[in-house]
Parts: C-alpha cells; sequence; structure tokens
C-alpha cells in the first residue's frame, strides 16, 4: 500500500539526495523561524531536520493521499479500525478518544457520543469518590497494581506531575511478577493509611492477580481487612468487578487498549486521587485539545500529523532505525519508557491491515533518558557515533516548582534551557576540527517541542500529541496500530516452562534442558 | 585496522548466510548445553544466537589477531591505552580495575599495584569513615549529588542492592540541572537527619556545583551548617577537596573514567554508606573475580570476551543496529541505564586509536527495561516488528528478598523464570501461524546470563562483566573507549547560548533567533 502512493515514490527519488544541515545556506535564522509550528501554547521547531519545503509538500501530500486525516476521524468517531482484513483479528473501535470528550468540539458521532457518555459517567463516579476520600483524610499512601498500559503511562504522568500533588500524599506503583517488586515496596509502608489500586481490563492478567494477592496477604497479616483497603479498575462484569472484594470499582472497555488508555480510569483513579479531582479534568482538557487537533486536514496546522510526517522521512525514508525522545524535564524520566510501549507496541509490526508482508520498516525503536543526564552518557554516540539517531527534544520554559536559584549568574532554569537549544544547534551543524577526534560530522536531525510549563493541561497535551502521532504513523503505514498479537507466543511457552515447575508433564526438551542446568546453579 | 584481520574476511563471507534458528536442526537439547559458558556462579548460554562452531571458530581467531587479551592485560597494569596516535588526546591510563585489586591474582605491574595501594588507602579511609557514621547514629538519609558516571552506575547498582541495605536508611540521588529535581527531592527530606555527597572528579561540573548550591541554601535556610551534611568525592587539590567544606572528602584519579568509577570511591561512599562496608568489599570481590577473567586467554573461557564477540558478529556482520539489555528483576531497573552510558559513550565513536574515520559500524543503541515489564511493552516489537533486535537477558534463580508467595500453584519467582525462559525460546523458535498476524519469524537472536542470586557480590561480576565486554569490543574495533571527546561541542556552544539568558554579547544569531521565539511563549 505504502509504496503505491505517488508521493513515496517521489519522496524516495528526493531520499538519495537529502539535504545536509551543515551546509551553511541551511541553518539560518529565517529557518528556524519558517520551520516551526506555533499555537497559543506550543511551540514546534523542525528547521533542525533534513527537510526542505519540496520534501514537506510530498510528505504533505502523502498525509493527503493515505487518507489519514479521514482515517483518523473515523476512529475518533467509533468505527472499526482495530481489524486486519480477511483474518480473525480483535475486530474493535479504538475510543481512546472517548475517555477525554467531553469538553468543546466533541465528536459528532453517535457512537463517540454514547462511549463519552459512558466514560463521563465513571469520571463522575471519580469526583464523588475522590470527595469521599477527601472526607476520610485517612489515606497516606496510594498504590497502583498494574502491568504494561496500567502501570508504564499512569507511572509517567504521575511522576511527571508530581508537583501538584495532594499535600501527604505518595504514589507507588506494582508492576513486575518479581517477588522483589512487591517485597521491596511493601516493607516500606505503613499498610493500614494504604489504599491499593488493582487495574486489569479482563481481571485476569497473571503479574497483577499474583501481586494483588501478595498484598492482601500482607493486609491481612497487619490484621487489616483486604477489602477496606482495595478498589479495583476492570471492564464490567470482570472477574474483578466484585463488591465483596473492592470497596469500589471503575470500568474500562475493550475499545481503550491498555497503552492507551492513560486517560480512561486505568489512569483517572490513581492521577485524580494523587493530584485532586480538577486536576485530573485539566489533564483531560490538554489530551482532548490535541485530539480536535488531530483532525485539522492541513498537516501544517495538525502537530501529531506533522510529526508523523516527519518521523516517517526520517524512518522509511533516510532509514534511521531508532528515535530517541529526550525530554529536559527530570519528572518526565519515565516518559520515554511510556512511549516506548505506545510506539513499539503499536507499531512494531510486520503484517498491513490486509494481512500481508510489509515490503518497508514500521515502528522504530524508541528509546531515551531525560536531559542534561543523557549528556552525560549516550550523546558522545549522538554526535559521534556511526549510526545517526534522530531526537525529539522537548522542553518547558518554566520550571515545574518555580524553586529556582541564582548560581554563577544565571539560574538552573536558564542553563537547563542553554544546553537543550545548545544540543539542538550542536547535532545539526557539527564542527570541522583538525583533530578528527574531536571533529563533529552534524548532520543528525532532530525536532524541539516547547510548552511554556508542565501542568496538567500540558501533560495532556503531550501525552495524545504522542498516540496521535502513533496512529497517524499507523494509518500510513496502512498497519493496525491497535492490536498486540505478538505478546501472545510467549505467554504460551510461559504456561508450558511453568508445567515444568509445577511437576506437571509437558512434551518440551528445551525447556526441561535449560531448567535442568539453572537449578546445578541454585543453592 | 578491523578489515585487515583475516578472520573478519572470512566471517564476511560466513555473514552471507547466517543460520536460521528456526531450522529445527539447531534449536535441540545438545545446543542448549554445548553453547553453554558455567562456572561456579554463572550460567551462560548462547545457542539462541546465530551462530555456529564455524562462526564462533572464527571469532576466536579474531580475538587472537585482535590481540585484544593482550590489551585488556596492558590496561589491567597501567599502560596508556586512552589515547589517539599523533593527535592531542588525553593520554592517560585506564585503572579502574585497580579499584578493586587487592584480593587474589592482583595485577603485577609497578604501575597496577600503586594505583591498588592509593585506592585501598581510600577504601580504609572509607571503613573508618562508616565505623564513625554507625557510631553517630544520625543519618537516615543519604543523597549523592553527581551526574552522568557519578550519577548513573551508582544509582543502579544502590537500587540493584536495596535489598541489602542497613536498617532504616534511605538513598536518594539529585543529578539534573533541571530546578525540579533538586526541588522535589528536598521537600521530602528531613535535612536535619541528612547527610549530602557531592560527586565530580574535577570539582567544576556545572550541574553537580548548582545542585550543591541548592542543598547549601535549603541547609542554611533550615538553620543547619552545611559543612556538617556534606562529604565530598573528588580529585585530590580540586576545588571540592576542600576541609573548610566538607566534613570528610574522598579522592579519585584522572585514571578512573567517569563512567568506569562505579567501584571506586564514587559508587563506594554511598554503597557503603547504604549496605555497611563489608557487603561493599564483597561487592568489590566479585567486580575483581571477572578482572581476573577477563585475562583468561581462551574466549570460551572468557566471559566478557565471549559476550563481546557475539556482539560484534550481531553488530558488524548480522547487522542489527541496537542491543536490548532485559533483566528478569525489577530492582535492576536502573541498570540498562547504566550501560547505555557505559557502552554509547566507550564506543560511540567514528575514529580509530590512528585518528582514521572507521568504515565499519563501532558500538550500537543500548536500550532495555526489566522483564516481565518489558513483555508488556515492547516485546511486539522484538517479536514482530520489522527491525531484529539481539537481547541480552539476565536472570537470578532465587529471588533478592526471598519472600515469595504460591498463587494457582507457583510462586512469583517460578512465573518470572518461566517468562524469561520462554521469551528466549519464542524469539529464536518463532511459531508458523496461517493468520500473518499472528505468525511468529523467529531466528531473533538472544543470550541468557543466570546467577544464582543477586548480591552485592554477583552485582560485581555483572558490572565488571560489561566494562570489559565493552573494553573488548572497542580494542576489536581499534578505537578508543575511554575518552569522550563528542560531549565538547555542546558545553561550548551551551556557554553561548547562557550568555544569550544573561544579556552579555555574543554573536550567535542561530540562538538568539530561537531565544526569541520561546520567549513569546513566556507567561
Amino acid at each position: 500500500m505504502f509504496y503505491q502512493y505517488p508521493s513515496v515514490q517521489k519522496l524516495y527519488q528526493l531520499s538519495k539526495n537529502p539535504i545536509d544541515l551543515t551546509d551553511p545556506q541551511y541553518l539560518t535564522v529565517e529557518r528556524i523561524q519558517e520551520f516551526l509550528i506555533q499555537t497559543e501554547e506550543i511551540l514546534y521547531f523542525y528547521g533542525m531536520q533534513r527537510v526542505t519545503s519540496e520534501v514537506l509538500d510530498l510528505l504533505y501530500r502523502l498525509a493527503k493521499e493515505s487518507l489519514c486525516v479521514e482515517k483518523m476521524k473515523a476512529m475518533q468517531n467509533g468505527e472499526i479500525v482495530n481489524s486486519i482484513v480477511g483474518f480473525a483479528s480483535e475486530h474493535r473501535q479504538v475510543l481512546h478518544t472517548a475517555s477525554r470528550d467531553f469538553f468543546d468540539h466533541a465528536n459528532e458521532s453517535l457512537e463517540a457520543k454514547k462511549a463519552a457518555k459512558t466514560a463521563l459517567e465513571e469520571v463522575e463516579k471519580l469526583q464523588m469518590f475522590c470527595a469521599q476520600i477527601d472526607r476520610d483524610d485517612r489515606w497516606t499512601d496510594i498504590v497502583q497494581i498494574g502491568i504494561g498500559g496500567s502501570d508504564l503511562g499512569p507511572r509517567a504522568i504521575a511522576t511527571a506531575l508530581e508537583a501538584y500533588y495532594k499535600k501527604n500524599r505518595r504514589i507507588h506503583f506494582i508492576s513486575n511478577v518479581d517477588p522483589d517488586d512487591v517485597a521491596g515496596l511493601l516493607k516500606q509502608l505503613d499498610l493500614s493509611t494504604t489504599l491499593f489500586i488493582s487495574v486489569s481490563k479482563s481481571g485476569t492478567t497473571l503479574e497483577t492477580l499474583t501481586n494483588e494477592y501478595f498484598v492482601k496477604e500482607a493486609l491481612k497479616a497487619a490484621r487489616l481487612h483486604p477489602k477496606n483497603h482495595m478498589i479495583s479498575v476492570t471492564g464490567k462484569g470482570s472477574p474483578m468487578d466484585d463488591p465483596s472484594q473492592y470497596l469500589a470499582s471503575f470500568y474500562i472497555w475493550d475499545y481503550i487498549g491498555g497503552r492507551y488508555s492513560c486517560t480512561s480510569m486505568v489512569g483517572g483513579v490513581v492521577l485524580a486521587l494523587a493530584m485532586g479531582f480538577d486536576r485530573f479534568i485539566e489533564f483531560l482538557r490538554g489530551a482532548h485539545q490535541m485530539d480536535v487537533m488531530a483532525k485539522i486536514k492541513d498537516p501544517s496546522k495538525n502537530l501529531p500529523l506533522h510529526g508523523a510526517l516527519l518521523g516517517i522521512w526520517n524512518r522509511n525514508f533516510l532509514s534511521y532505525p531508532t528515535v530517541a525522545i529526550i525530554p529536559y524535564a527530570q519528572v518526565l524520566h519515565r516518559f520515554s519508557a511510556h512511549l516506548q510501549q505506545l510506539d513499539m507496541e503499536s507499531n512494531g509490526k510486520q503484517i498491513d491491515q490486509q494481512g500481508k508482508h510489509v515490503s518497508y520498516q514500521t515502528g522504530p525503536v524508541i528509546w531515551g533518558e531525560p536531559g542534561t543526564n543523557g549528556q552525560h552518557s549516550f550523546y558522545q554516540f549522538l554526535h559521534q557515533g556511526t549510526d545517526i539517531v534522530p531526537v525529539e527534544f522537548i522542553g518547558f520554559v518554566q520550571s515545574t516548582y518555580e524553586k529556582d536559584l541564582s548560581f554563577e549568574k544565571s539560574t538552573s532554569q536558564e542553563k537547563l534551557l542553554s544546553n537543550l537549544l545548545a544540543q539542538s544547534i550542536a547535532l545539526a551543524q557539527g564542527y570541522f576540527d583538525k583533530n578528527p577526534n574531536k571533529n563533529f560530522p552534524g548532520n543528525r536531525p532532530n525536532s524541539l517541542m516547547f510548552f511554556s510549563k508542565l501542568t496538567p493541561k500540558t501533560m495532556g497535551m503531550l501525552l495524545s500529541y504522542y498516540e496521535h502521532k502513533i496512529a497517524f504513523q499507523g494509518f500510513i503505514w496502512g498497519i493496525n496500530s491497535f492490536d498486540q498479537e505478538g505478546v501472545q507466543l510467549g505467554k504460551r511457552i510461559a504456561e508450558k516452562m511453568l508445567h515444568l515447575f509445577q511437576g506437571i508433564a509437558e512434551d518440551f526438551p528445551l525447556g526441561a534442558a535449560f531448567l535442568e542446568k539453572i537449578f546445578t546453579l541454585k543453592k
């Protein structure tokens, strides 16, 4: 499909001779000012990408030819976009946008309205629950038990918004089936003032049920009644939708994929308990604002689409295999891990929606750590390695806590921003030195996204930006970004392996060979 | 250089037709048992790599031709291996191994003995200091202030060994110049019982001095005397070697690179305060044990060399651009970030030691998160993405806290290990399904390293394994793994940028153009 778009053929021709950013004609003041998308709240600089107006025009044409904005509207309006034609597949709607579709410019289909209404009911339930929790005034610690989508996103966002927490409230997460994960946390907590949120859409996730069992046993050992300390977020009617076991249950639906569930109750309960209900609504408002932008037809006004197109240029035409996402904000230190899941689980696919093997690269490896820390770590590779990594920088003009000091005539925030801008320029521009070891080849593309400040609202915008950037790329590649069949085989083999541990007969000589060896180590 | 080795030419021929692991003749019980390195404490399975005995023989020959074991010995014995011939360079010894070279089988050169003796003096100073701290019995929280090598490694290891901490001791890290990093931590601490460790070899690291200034101001605001709450780890005679400002100072030397400094006082002080001096010595003992192994000539008995060779096969001959390091141990959740620094800052180079531009790929992108969490995140990509990522799995037979429960007939540790082994097999073996979306292509190489349990000693072994694996790859590629000139350009431009913030005249129109735009966002 992808290769059949006329624009793709032309882009392929142009990509044989892309611009070199170290050529002084390119990195000019005019280019910085022109290759820019500006809204009231966001600045997005892409002058350090290896694109010309000609490339951009063709990318915009690709957006048109692939009908990706139409597909975005179809998605938000509840059409079945999670499917593979002609083969058994999940065959579902994809309606995470409905979980925040109760502000201005709501989607108009009946399906979207229905999903938004159901979502709003949960939000209102949550509002009452938060008020009750405030009245009770007894919980100091909130622990979310979940894995994958029920962990990475909520954890990344809760961590990012720590400055906005209610006083004396601490938030923790248990995810891994590794018994050390739960044991390490439990020994720090006063269980009598701790509330646990168990999160599993199906109510059957192995890791989550196992960790919940640990928690319940610990509560019992502390002479506490588990039910009084646990709430659940799950599908209606799942084994975890059980008033005899939980103080309350909040619902999610199968049209909200795990990795897209941050703005549903999966992220909602923990975020509202952490920072208060009103701030959670601001977070939703920001996400919704980006949802609306994602439906704009003109790619130069549609940020997630624009980001998607530049990503496709770097991935399919300049052939860069990875993307680094580097926020210059320490509190975003788990955000890249969330985006790693969001992107790689969505677009790490090799079958298109017709079930055909693709003949082009799909989603890249996503990785990253915050700056300035990364500068003292992997930036050596970014500047002088043999491979090129496109970088997506994220910055905020103001600090979150607004507790800053001046040291040696500049504030920390000024130092942070100076470093961010300097790296963007240095990677693109390079520097010639006669000493080959001090020479910087440059021509390393990057973009810069700036917000005024990290707030619940801008966090919502940033999250939704990436959700849609990824969805747009999937639409353009013609793949299904919303299933995850690739996780099934490991589960099936793990079950056989577990049988070997349990002494249940299994025809699995390879597994048995491993086990035999491993037990020679055990003391 | 690399391409001149006869083995490289032959490997290149073989790499045109590498084995396919999905061919049933390969993944056999015999192969699992044979493609294995076993010591008393470690099991290293590499049968799931795309190698044959013929490939292995040639890789072993490459080790011989490149003289890499001789170079390892030269390094440990204090020869100047950090240099570029014919150009200004750091021109230094590389003696991080000396920081733990006071057990059996010590290196015998005068230089190595001298460095080990100096290191031991600091260790003894630390022992006395720890005893004093124990007697004082007043510190509840220890905070390390450092960045890059003074942060990632110590943080990863301290986090990994949390189960071994002394009672009522909490460890924290401040690294980023982002003012939110220090502000977020300070508001949680009781400063009167907090001890800060400032770490900078030069005593001039911008981020660290800035954060130290924040801390001192906070101590003063709490009517505490900064000197009574601060110790330093720095070079002798640096601005931070100052008894008027610090309770104590511990020393490091320029022959210990930041990213290789975990076993020096950079990691030593915080680790010994966290878990006690004796456990810190066990950590050093483990690292040293691997140092000794790294000098064994036979690659089949030299684990880090063996790992390096397989990495080179994957990188230079099978052309995989990234490596995922995935520990099945949640407490190792920062270890991949440390290895990202260690590897990418060491081997993200494009100049060989003769100052010539290399014509082959050097260090890959290193990334990873713990399993089983990754299974619910990026494993979709690992199994079904269009790119192949070699995986280095790390496992432990027993859990660290040894607090485990049986749920649905198996313990959490058994579930964890079952998943680990299952993933290794699934990635290599794949699975055919008529539904293309449920088909697993397999043939995705990986290795498995097992220890009996994560202890200070095995953590030391694991750390040293990677330090030497990376050094061996650098030796074979003929590059200098021990400098980091690639970080300089960004620093220089950041300084110019900072001048713009301070209103100091700078001929830097590009920087000014960015700033002007960014301030339009500022509220």
